[in-house]
């Protein structure tokens, strides 16, 4: 793979997994949406498929890793050459936050209707605003909740725990492939199976930090919320922002290291 | 292909995706179905398996496009000649019509009892009878949205832009296949991917103007709508009826424009 | 295959086809059971996967038809020998009486605690009980609703065409599988597909009848709902018993007509 | 595959079957989840998902049984040696008791939570807290539901035979994976279809017993929850204990026998 096709593929690929992604937490949360109040079934599943949607479009330019977490636990066991590591993190990035852009061009108006009156917001919304004590626990508000990811119970350690285990699971599902017969990088099975994988992790461990397992997911689109011109849009929660991306690296490290010892 | 076999396997196809589709919300919205208020999450994934089941059974004969956006974008990218593209628009447009008709076969006595009790319509539908200033605002009434799509919130720049966004999504998914390894048309796991694909941008994307993404799923019953004896049966909407067209059609070419510069 | 394979695997495939599909409608229908109020969603996935299960232990058998609708568009198009046919309908009308009993096993003390509270039963069950005039007009009863399919709305005609378009796509979806590329007879691909296009036809069409879209699927338990000693049952509705099979019978006979009109 | 292959795969792909599935029962039932309340639908997906991933990570190493009754059936019709078996076993059982501590670390304070405020435990749970009567006839409480199974309708015959059934369906559909052209083991597709039967089985039969259909996924679990020091957890309800082991080691034999007779 030339490094112009790791690049544009990483960023579209990331582009669409994002747009996507937080296009179901969109739709399920902001209150004119036909998918308003969906739950998390909906949005576990609309996750899913932003990753088969991504990685299916991307995995002919770069191979679909789409996530720094999968893109370091490849370079580990020998999948991705550290050369080009850089690159994919850069189209990775660049990619979340037009993902991240799109969402608001998609959802403009929703964005507005709903933010512009806030009485309502704090009712029956699908991430964290089903709980009110939540909500005063300060975890992230309805539309950051958009864009990034905001654990219901704030702990340093057990949120970065949380992320690190379903980044495990999620790296080392994708770092088998090859050994399933699909050759090195994604086949078109192993892209139906890591997106079904992704479901089973949101349904699974999504439940207390909102599963970030990729660093650019949450911190393009909290980027992009920093600078947005929303009304009432609240903070960026940057204290949080850490967790999601450090967490996720040492998730894929340790899938990377898991691998090498009892895999390879 | 010959051009009959495209003709046959469009019109067939997209009337299986039509009846399909469109019964999905059919079911959902119509007050004594079993299905009635099964919510997004059913809608969604009724439509990702009606584009499955049209595109399954038309593959072999037309290569299944059942939509003038991948037409279009199969065109732009050379995967399609332009010659064939007439006769694939024709296919489209009446296999929409007649799978818009079998909705009403199949549902005839829903629509009976659902309209001659108008009082409770505005109750507990799936689409945009869940909030009352959606109605008000003009948005397409429930036996109109069976058939066709309407905004939640009417900006006409708005809802363009977003059943552009959908559109381009859904087509370079579909432009890529032949990238992953399935030749040029649909291969069986493509179909597979692509229904998820479509159930992906349901959930994530549909929730502003219920995504049409496809001219002629739009079109098509929208005219058999306007055509029915239906009772009480309102107006058809024709004011909003060139977005779902032009938007998807844009959306088709600048996904074949993506694909010419990013990955041919 | 020979004699005794297609019934072995007719039989065998058609049971736990029978046995999950009318499962899961026991699950959501009986009150004390943890899937109670699942909702259609869960119904209609459940049938999808009770398909998946009982093709795919019967596929290497039999070809899996499990379906005399399915068998007969086969018949016509060429696909399975008419000789063949009675052994296929023997062990699928078997299998599914089989399959219906092993839900009584599976579900006996629900069923008992589910009858002797009749007061609670008209209330929050999946199917028909949703809506009291639905009761009123004669439709099966929730514990017959387990066994055997009921029109919401009862008309003959309508009833009948209903069943008859649904089966038409599924057959037609099946017919067509030898053209993509999966030999005659189910592929492993083509059971998975098979599945979420019943889910889809569930979804979609399910609405009005119930969709059995297979004869033996309606009669079987219907048989053994009149044959089973559980209180307070009800009676078995010989009455709609026909529409169910004689409807998918043409649906099938239709579908193996156009595919021999516009496939082969 | 040698000795060591095996007893690392067992070991990490129940971990994962255990993390995932265990995972999802306690985002659904434990109050400040995000997934609190999802419902049977997003628990019966979790499940299968779970399979999916544990199996497809572990099928190069050790073909991916993760469950003694699969183990058993495959002894039987010979597609595993006997000499096997004790440490497909030993690696089951130790991988599901560290994917149930491993829920514990990814839910840990969200388990605190729950547990301070038992006053509202018993509210809108999704497994067995729906009913009342259902908790005062000494079904497991909320808590040990997270780890292992427990009845709706306590009786031993009843729920041996539903655990019973359940598991002759699932591990017949495995043994019958070499005869749909996957060769022995688990293939690609064979995961997901296995995966999907597990979703189906969930919905079609979980509700009386919830389904271990997999003796060491409940016990495994259960001895964890022994030993954990997770305050007023309640007891490990060790007189059913032996249900989820017994019956689906019966229906894994029943299962080889079956296959022997009907399909070798």
């Amino acid at each position: 793979m030339s490094s112009s096709d790791i690049f544009i593929g990483e960023t579209i690929g990331t582009a669409v997994l994002t747009l996507l992604g937080c296009g179901v937490v969109a739709g399920v949360l902001l209150k004119r949406s036909k998918a308003f109040d969906a739950g998390w079934l909906a949005i576990t599943f609309g996750w899913g498929f932003a990753v088969l949607t991504g990685a299916y479009i991307s995995a002919p330019l770069s191979g679909a890793h789409l996530n720094p977490a999968v893109t370091l636990g490849l370079a580990i066991s020998g999948g991705t050459e550290w050369g080009d590591v850089p690159i994919y993190f850069l189209g990775q990035i660049l990619g979340a936050m037009i993902g991240a852009v799109l969402v608001w061009f998609a959802y403009v108006g929703h964005f507005q209707a709903h933010l512009t009156d806030r009485a309502v917001v704090g009712g029956p919304g699908a991430q964290d605003t089903k709980k009110a004590d939540a909500a005063q626990a300060g975890a992230a508000g309805p539309v950051l909740g958009i864009f990034s990811t905001g654990p219901e119970i704030r702990n340093t350690a057990q949120n970065l725990v949380t992320e690190i285990i379903a980044t495990v699971v999620l790296v080392l599902a994708i770092l088998t492939q090859g050994l399933n017969g699909e050759g090195k990088g994604l086949g078109v099975i192993g892209v139906l199976i890591t997106a079904l994988v992704v479901v089973g992790i949101g349904l699974s461990l999504g439940g207390p930090t909102g599963y970030a397992i990729n660093p650019v997911r949450d911190l393009g689109p909290r980027i992009v919320h920093a600078l947005l011109p929303l009304p009432n849009k609240g903070g960026s929660d940057w204290g949080y922002a850490w967790i999601p991306v450090v967490g996720p690296l040492l998730g894929g490290a340790i899938a990377g290291g898991i691998y090498e010892i009892a895999f390879a």
